[in-house]
């Protein structure tokens, strides 16, 4: 197996990145300026030296605590809750929501094995105890394993006495109806709310 | 710009990645195994190092003269001329070929600024005047850009009595008449064979 072999196979791993695309890439890369080539290769190599996730909220950052937990402009009395670290970006960059995050690092998914105390549940629960957090918006995954993740969460949070809220689910804005799955269309059903 | 910015860009810099993909990549790899990582890194880093163009055929190499070229067993009467050095491979592994190949570097594009001169067509008539070739295959591209190229070099082949040939052109294997392009269509009535 030559160099070209080599590195295709190893791009091929990356996730969407078939034999074919990989080749290209890799072609792409013997073309490329070598500086530049140069800076990629090293950018990949320093990468999980220099980002690290977040001692409070789990999320990739450079310093840590990373600069939303340690933001003062912030509000503190309300965390979000994710599944993965790229969750925080999607919704920070929505300008939606200006409070904290917690990132759990997966979902409850028992055919995977994995369970409440491989994610990041317990640290939530000690935020959530020491703090001034008045509500923890679930904002997980509307599948099956984020909704179970989401309503164990709520189970776990209850003694506390904290507010629990969930994202709305229903109809994506700009969708059509025609195409909308029965799922979603009974949660936008259920969740209606009054002009 | 923080690191994982800086990957991000550097993702979507390569050919059919888009931003998302690069920040789905980039998650990818915060998350892999760093002794992956770091091989990954490292097979970026010398791939220009390692792999040169063939000087005879022009193709990408470890060794120069590349194995194609040095292959005895190959049919030396025979040089299949190919746009891009990927595309040796993609004809070497359909074993429809064993003669030699000689890769152009492109097309003739004159509103890209690429003429004859910027191509491999000198070292290819080099190639035919001195050798035991017996017959050109041109197997550039479908397009105007290769129909050009490959009606020029005929035209520059010419003098030297060889025998050119280009490739056929028609309806592709399983495709629905249906969904083929004028053009195609025109080309497979063109090139039709007796039964």
């Amino acid at each position: 197996m030559n160099a070209i072999d080599e590195l295709t196979d190893s791009f091929s791993r990356l996730p969407g990145i078939g034999k074919k695309s990989a080749a290209r890439l890799v072609n792409y890369i013997l073309k490329a300026d070598n500086l530049w080539v140069k800076r990629f290769a090293s950018q990949i190599d320093h990468l999980q030296e220099i980002i690290k996730p977040c001692s409070i909220c789990g999320s990739w950052t450079e310093n840590d605590p990373c600069p939303i937990c340690s933001d003062p402009l912030r509000d503190r009395s309300v965390i979000c809750v994710v599944e993965q670290p790229q969750d925080v970006n999607t919704i920070d960059s929505s300008r939606e929501f200006n409070g904290l995050f917690h990132v759990l690092g997966g979902v409850i998914a028992p055919l995977e094995g994995i369970g409440p105390s491989q994610l990041r549940i317990a640290g939530l629960v000690e935020r959530v105890k020491s703090g001034t957090i008045k509500e923890v918006i679930l904002a997980t995954n509307p599948t099956v394993e984020g909704d179970t993740t989401a309503m164990y969460i709520q189970r776990v949070l209850a003694p506390t006495g904290v507010k629990v809220t969930r994202l709305a689910s229903g109809l994506p804005v700009g969708g059509d109806l025609e195409y909308i799955d029965k799922l979603t269309l009974a949660r936008s059903f259920r969740g209606r709310s009054s002009f």
